[in-house]
């Protein structure tokens, strides 16, 4: 270890950075490389136009100045319509936070939260940056687990048998709704038994929902606002997956209710934000129109999830007629994690690379 | 202090975010504030059109997507080409980081290098965020000073002496050039001590020189790296101030060096940028286009500077006229930092906010 360095830049690194390092390096080498790994749908679907035309508008306009740390009002206004629909009591613009992309939000919620060695709990496989940036906070991940066998099912009865081990308390729970990068959808029922959970042993609750609007094979997304009124949580979501636009950087968080811990780490997290001194403002007056012009969004998110949909069902089709890969067809999310019997590949000896996957689990 | 948050947390408000607090409160209640302390220059000249239609060029052809964490090539290269004409040795697209704005850039520096306890220095007034930044990492501020009897020079030897009493390693010496508030514009001179100090100290030196080309009344601007050629070191510059589009969201670092040290931190920032994918993709097109287009750069910039000066002058002068105020005329940035003689106005017990000033000194 450098001496300059700080000790926690030791945990900098997540596998994703690793496996794009060794790509980079094969590319390098003039190997050709087709990263199956990449969540960027705006390399294959273009953003739609009415996105884009409201962006170039705010460019015309002149909105090129910093705009509110907390981001624009009118955006936030419009989240907080938006998620007042899915509860009783209505928002307001002060509990939602724009955000530069989900990843700012999760990192916020570590440095607002987490101090050494304090805990948070995972569900294995997850999204790397959950787990680095909490490493990177000084935190220790305690794992829950999907479990293929069960179709990518959680199964909470085995964390409520290893958390009754802990004495210690558990700062929050994240979980990724769909999930990255096993597809899977929460059913309400899931959520609720999240909830009770969450709530008997006093565990702020995050559900990091960017792809709420990629779900398909006829099912429907439950977002946690839906049955967390009354308990501590908070929201993760972008304008990344759903409204195609992943370079613009643009996320945001909703932190519903009015209780002590969550004014608290609002204030916080505007705090920091005023650090940065704003997101991307043309990017936001982008957002604002994917976010408000309704007719436009269905049509541009149903073409997207159809096409997500018939390519999904038929690789999960093609990779289940191979010797050597299964998978477990995703209802949502533009993922499929195969499982690969490396001894029946001429990997004889496993995988070749330590990184090869995109979430030890 | 809320036993969920995090003990860092305690340190992520600024004096600036606390005067924009009472200037909101303040306006909620009908009243009217100018907020002079708003670094926002494209609040008062319109972004360059070159780079708006380079933006808007950028979106149209679909740049909507994630680039490299590490910032598009193309303008990482063009930023090495401009600092490699400023230094003997050439640089090349590795040793520069696009980062989301300046002020991500001195996030990352804190994050990658301080440890609780660690001690970096700052020179007295200064950029709020510089001392936040360190104190929400665990390090502590050793300050130097700019001093207004002076004409807001620097005083070097008093932190000479200053150092003689600390025996702990110090991790990185920050000076913003030209400096805000007090827009000291540091001569070649002593920008030549500080690196010797710096090398006889071995501390790692960082340079901010966001404003390096808003420059006036016949003065001219030596960066770091004119000086600094074989000591490591880091400069930190934005598209923000000098670009005229602070809410683009586009800064960079540059790290010349390929000692340990240096390599090193490179590295560790670029892991911490893969962490929050990308910076936003169009806005790198734009600020390319403005980096590499000269001759419109040159006029749009020319503008700008001589309202500046003029407006400047002109502002230090009616301060100076007054019996309540007054200033030092600065030859750089847009910033005039007066000093007012409250027992002389109807604020008879001194200021009525006690956060009223940007920077405490």
């Amino acid at each position: 270890m450098n001496k300059l360095l700080s000790k926690r830049s030791e945990f900098t690194s997540t596998s994703l950075t690793n496996l794009n390092k060794i790509a980079d390096s094969l590319e390098s080498k003039g190997q050709e490389v087709i990263r199956l790994n990449r969540g960027d749908p705006a390399r294959y679907f273009p953003t739609p136009k009415y996105i884009i035309d409201a962006y170039i508008k705010a460019l015309k306009k002149g909105k090129t100045y910093y705009s509110n740390p907390a981001g624009l009002n009118e955006l936030r206004q419009a989240i907080a319509n938006k998620y007042s629909k899915k509860r009783k009591g209505a928002l307001n613009e002060k509990d939602v936070l724009i955000t530069m992309g989900a990843s700012e939000a999760i990192f916020m919620l570590n440095n607002c939260l987490i101090n050494p060695n304090d805990k948070a709990i995972l569900f294995a496989p997850y999204f790397p940056s959950f787990d680095t940036l909490l490493k990177l906070h000084g935190g220790i991940p305690i794992l829950g687990h999907y479990h293929e066998t069960n179709n990518w099912n959680l199964d909470l009865d085995e964390l409520k048998e290893q958390l009754k081990k802990t004495n210690k308390q558990i700062k929050y729970l994240i979980m990724a709704n769909p999930n990255n990068p096993t597809g899977t959808l929460l059913k309400k029922k899931e959520l609720k038994e999240i909830v009770d959970f969450a709530n008997e042993h006093k565990i702020f609750l995050v559900s990091d929902e960017v792809y709420d609007e990629i779900v398909y094979n006829n099912n429907n997304f439950t977002s946690l606002v839906e049955v967390a009124e009354g308990i501590p949580h908070m929201i993760i979501n972008s304008a990344s997956k759903v409204f195609d636009c992943t370079g613009l950087r643009v996320g945001f968080v909703v932190i519903p209710e009015q209780d002590t811990n969550s004014v608290a780490l609002k204030e916080k997290m505007l705090d920091l934000a005023a650090l940065r001194f704003s997101v991307n403002t043309p990017a936001q007056y982008a957002f604002l129109e994917g976010i408000t012009n309704t007719k436009e969004h269905k049509k541009a998110i149903k073409i997207m999830t159809n096409t997500i949909e018939n390519t999904s069902n038929y690789a999960s089709k093609i990779i289940n007629e191979t010797k050597t890969m299964s998978v477990v067809p995703p209802n949502s999310t533009f993922y499929l994690f195969p499982k690969i019997d490396f001894k029946q590949t001429h990997f004889k000896n496993g995988c070749p690379y330590k990184t090869f996957f995109y979430c030890e689990c």
